[in-house]
């Protein structure tokens, strides 16, 4: 995008940009889910990694409503701040040999990916409700609820079992 | 790192590999924080940067001494998160003609960066708890409650302030 135009001349080419993006981020989310499942040691991480999956799956769906509502096919754009996230995340995987080091990594990596999706799911939500399309905003509230509750999870996990266990 | 040989063993090096993260991407903010406040129009928001970007060199010297604590040299790993999350940054300030919808475009991209910061700081505090180091944990509390406090504070702006007047 952008190299010889500007594309983005509304408020509105705005919150479609940034809502294909975070279409983009979730699909991306959902092939590396998978490899983080396959990684983990810990039974509770594993488990909140496989429930997160099925909540992506639910928050693809949930994006593709928005995109109908406001009369659009979905559709991703090129994301390089979620490209980067998930990068690092392989990178820093690949660099730790001992499973509950490698646990505690992959808690950090999925939290980094989880204050992605926060922060572009409360700028939609405030852009939507000043568009006056309240009901984009909700369905968005529901993805973000979840993204939240999913972060706060792996904040427990880590300080109660994950790195206690690696400390030791 | 790591093509050939697992180097974090312990989590006294997933914590150094995490503190150089942050070093690198506080380093790479202070150089992106003057294209920011070059393009915000709005004066509160270029307030805003022009402050942030105070923090953030006093963010790069309380991380030295945390560095310092740890008995070790103050330096950057190469973060492709941060590197993302600029890039996307820049990207999408290249297609927006608009001032005011350039001002939205440019706080949605900042609070990216701040909660890039906030996650990685947020592990790092659970971390050198668990590793006894409580002096670490208190300075990087410090740095944590100055990117929360500019991530509320972009929320109150982008509220009150800069959509409404790039969805008039």
């Amino acid at each position: 995008m952008g190299l010889f135009s500007k594309d983005i001349r509304s408020m509105d080419d705005l919150f479609m940009h940034t809502l294909k993006d975070i279409y983009y981020a979730e699909n991306q989310i959902t092939k590396a889910l998978p490899q983080m499942i396959d990684k983990a040691t810990d039974p509770q991480l594993r488990q909140g990694f496989e429930q997160h999956l099925r909540e992506t799956e639910g928050h693809i769906r949930n994006l593709e409503q928005v995109f109908q509502m406001m009369n659009m096919e979905p559709k991703g754009v090129d994301c390089p701040a979620i490209d980067g996230i998930i990068d690092e995340a392989k990178e820093i995987a690949g660099d730790v040999e001992d499973p509950k080091v490698l646990d505690a990594a992959l808690i950090a990596a999925a939290q980094a990916v989880e204050h992605y999706e926060i922060t572009r799911y409360g700028t939609l939500i405030t852009w939507a409700k000043e568009l006056g399309r309240q009901e984009c905003a909700d369905i968005l509230k529901r993805n973000l609820a979840e993204e939240k509750a999913t972060d706060e999870k792996l904040t427990q996990l880590a300080e109660s079992r994950v790195n206690i266990a690696a400390a030791e």
